[in-house]
């Protein structure tokens, strides 16, 4: 941490510094500058932290210099990290190396509606499947999610398909009955900050989709990720799904650059999620293609049988032309960027 | 609701959605203009929505026209309410024609502690006691707050100084405890969109204090509102806390014409807290006058016996000169807008 | 400035930092941390920027300290300035001590029009007269403003009234001009950036109001501000209209706490606009109180004699009850805050 | 044009609205809902604008349903249109079906660097230098630019590289200068809203490079292309390079969106400056391979021989590399979405 005293300190404050500093075993560098003097502090930042120094006389500002998360930061690990999802018999990876597609209906609506949207979803070359049986919705009068029964549904579907299953729980006390039924486990972005929900993920034994907060800093969403983390759990992917700006014409700005930013500061996955960030889908093919050419480790896609009808967010589910398209980008762009599909990489069963 | 076609829409697209409105028994009154053509809908707006209008061919764009929250709207009841906070002998009043000042510590740290900052309060003009037993922390590594024993204190500080007290639930587990221990319970900005808490306060039969969440919409903060009112608790005070921008000298902004706006959209109290929306103590006492100026109903604000001691937001934290200064300004200015100290209008005990 | 080191930066990498400060003549302090180094620079902080420190090897980020801007900081000159407005018989202060309104019409569009409008204006309470004789457009399609002959209907209303006149300035072409009608120069929202300009109303040798941009900070809305006063012109007010946010209900978000920013950091005075910020009447006169409440040196405030028939911002405009209800406010908040109001303090005609 | 009445609102508001529409010669189409009125108008939006409907009494809301632009619609041109750069002995296309790399240094500081950074941006792929001469800077201490000087390196490095040029015009006063030397004018972020300016360089003769504002809107951005093709200068390229959000990880926050709604919405090329937009070097090529992605018709990147001495920017300028991996995306990914390197398609000279 550095210490920049005001203009008009004395060296009485900046002495008052020092010993606070000390008092808590930390060591305090003084530099005095031609109109104000900075002091550099060495030690246990959170020994620091509660000397509360912006309180002291004299003292204009306190500047953090390092990461405040430790255990998702890729100076605690340098190398990034893979993420398995999925039973052992069938083992889907996210990370470097490889590209995930993961898609599926936004809402779990029927058996008949959820098996479609599989299929159309494995056609394009996904290798997981997402589907809503809890739906964290705006208005209390707008569609909640069937609940438990989508669970049961989306448990059918993966046996019928193959594909492992990640899906939302948007309740600490859902937790176990979602865990029993799925292979990952999302928080929305509506609840990063909801602290109960990250740390009861973080115990669940699975691995954890951790969406951005429409209005999360970066920062602020590895310190949601770091929560997971302290419970003993690394499997997390980050999901970078759109931040609220002033610009109306999308629902959200999808913030490509935080792909970049993440993977330079956490060894965690990170994927993107073009059909929420737009809302449009017109949007989401184009959208797509960046997520890929940025460097993401997968994307989150919606599809829908039937659009016109969905239940939820039809207006940015993908069919027909556009989820050909987004097959054939999702085909053609990772080898540029030396990903192979990670349909190629299931890891293959242990054998017992 | 009105659709808008696109100008290439042809009459078969215009009647195809003409069709649809009428299918769910809605009336559909067409205007074909130059260029395009609008159409007005009439009839029950939920089922109107599950039409997913916007993916039919030719739809170029749907606005919705009547507000989409309902209990808690000034459509529903004309008259602005307050909200009365406390137990039958000592009743508080939030609303308008009385000016209520709530004020504590941002943290419970200590009997003694809390003992000071309530008396700081109330010599202040608070007549509610604001204290945190758990806290919502940004960071794992951060002071998370005494949890149950945080409560007690709160409980007995409240028997030593007739203040009844407000405090933040943060997890829907604790829902049971904290209303045991408090006289209104606090929905914090990062729980906003936490639909099982605003669930469960709306369940537990206390007033409920709701901060409006960093990023949200007023019309966003009003459906969080309507999630409580939806569970027959009406008793909902709103709180602007400061909104996330470009804007770095401010931890937030705080959006004084949010407080105009819901009292025009909304009959709910509505108060400000200038010391989370600052961040900064010397910004506290300026902003606390603009609430008032505006036409709050009240202010929530942070005190400390010892700013430089406290284990959370130390730099927010009046005493001295400044508490001195809010204490001016929350009698002088509530008079000029019609408003009076709530001190004045404690409700008498509901003689038996 | 501070220099932060990586984690793996080497003494080689430290030592070709301090190598470069001290090549042009600074001192560089090495605080060596467990994880991280940190290197407090002493000296010309120009000739460091010219260093491009972030390029070199090693460097994890560099911090500045002290303000970016001189003439206008408060670190320059401790007391806040007063400007004077209008021909040496007729000044008026804006500045500590006094609290100014300042209104008109948005657009000149007549002469009738600007005298009535001012008219009211002064029966408010106003000691200066806005109107716009050339008005910035979003769209080519909108009224542009009369030009120069709205310049001569403000002069002849200047006469008509006592009112001095403050007017916009969009081209910088137009400052001979527009300095020869005027007694105050504004540059809009749309040209804080526009350094051509800043720099042109530098040199007129009026008083200039400069309004923030809608996205600038604090920060470059002072650095606007050193540019005209670089140009040997310090009589600069500046002028908070409201920021772009996410938030839809208002036009922009009035960010009050902006006026208390400034007036810790600069010396210049500072005014709010109530009327650009909300685009809506009814948030016009709680937003002014604010304004006010929260220790502005002024107002300036849109009025008209028929909003319903206005070429630009009818919506905003007062009149009749809103009006008197601005009056009671800039006669009643200023006195609790210590401030008269300026008609008090009209600088009396220099005795020749 | 569609008001939305008050529901509240009287037959008599309902007539007073219709009346004031016929007033103008437009049609008014009222549909009565069960709680609120709507009514669609059909006739000349412009003279509708005149009306100040807003202010009337029972009006609750007043939507614009079609585009305000007009000349840069995709409405008024279905295809999308490719604009020509450089002399016509050498023109380079920008537009749909080619992809053009524009690069150079940020700013000129001298010939010889000039030259390098041109050989280097060859070399990479660019058919267009940039660089720029007057720089608009947010302080006035920062290097401001070589004026007419560098104006004439520009040129000579033409005729030495046969790179057309464009390059930036900050003030409406050296438009003619600046269209004298250069191929192209940049209209800076700053300078979007610089009315001025924008008809000055649509009077120029020469196509334009209008970057979008720091927070400006799409529909402010094509509003500020119509003012140049208002002058009958439609060879217009817009140039994306971020929006200022609360995300500090970035200097700007790319808004890659942007580029596929401005394709649905006009008909004008549009192409993505990632180095102002990161502020960083280690994002500027994932940012690039992102904005190839989306589908955007060109690139603009700051190249530099020895960034750590640049005079502007230096920490996001390319060399080495970076400036490989660059070439190497621009050669690979457009031909994936159809699109040819513009160097392929340079115009050839008409013949006498």
């Amino acid at each position: 941490m550095v210490v920049v005293m005001a203009p008009d300190a004395t060296p009485e404050d900046v002495a008052a510094v020092v010993a606070k500093v000390e008092s808590v075993g930390g060591e305090a560098f003084v530099s005095a500058g031609v109109r104000r003097t900075i002091i550099g502090l060495v030690g246990d930042i959170e020994s620091f932290h509660h000397l509360n120094l912006r309180t002291l006389r004299g003292v204009a500002d306190v500047h953090r210099i390092s990461d405040p998360y430790k255990l998702v930061s890729r100076q605690h690990q340098a190398d990034r990290s893979t993420v398995w999802v999925g039973p052992a018999e069938q083992q889907v990876p996210i990370g470097p190396g490889t590209f995930t597609l993961i898609a599926g209906p936004c809402a779990v609506e029927s058996a008949q509606q959820t098996l479609e949207a599989a299929r159309m979803a494995q056609a394009a070359g996904a290798t997981l499947l997402r589907g809503g049986a809890f739906k964290p919705r705006t208005s209390p009068y707008a569609f909640q999610g069937l609940g438990v029964r989508g669970l049961e549904i989306l448990a059918d579907v993966r046996v019928a398909t193959g594909l492992p299953v990640v899906t939302e729980v948007v309740d600490v006390r859902d937790v176990g009955v979602v865990a029993e039924h799925a292979d990952m486990l999302q928080v929305g972005a509506r609840n990063m900050g909801n602290v109960g929900l990250l740390q009861a993920v973080g115990d669940a034994g699975l691995p954890v989709l951790l969406k951005r907060g429409m209005t999360a800093t970066v920062e602020e969403w590895l310190m949601a990720a770091e929560y997971i983390a302290q419970r003993g759990n690394l499997e997390v992917v980050l999901c970078e799904r759109g931040i609220r700006t002033f610009e109306t014409a999308t629902r959200n700005t999808l913030d490509i650059s935080a792909v970049a930013v993440v993977q330079a500061s956490s060894h965690l996955p990170v994927i993107v999620d073009p059909s929420h960030a737009a809302g449009r889908k017109d949007l989401v093919v184009p959208l797509a293609r960046a997520g890929i050419a940025v460097g993401a480790d997968g994307l989150i896609v919606d599809v829908h049988p039937s659009p016109e009808t969905a239940l939820c967010d039809g207006p940015q589910a993908l069919e027909g032309t556009e989820l050909r398209e987004l097959a054939s980008a999702v085909r053609r762009i990772p080898p540029l960027l030396g990903r192979e599909n990670a349909r190629e990489h299931l890891r293959p069963a242990v054998v017992g």
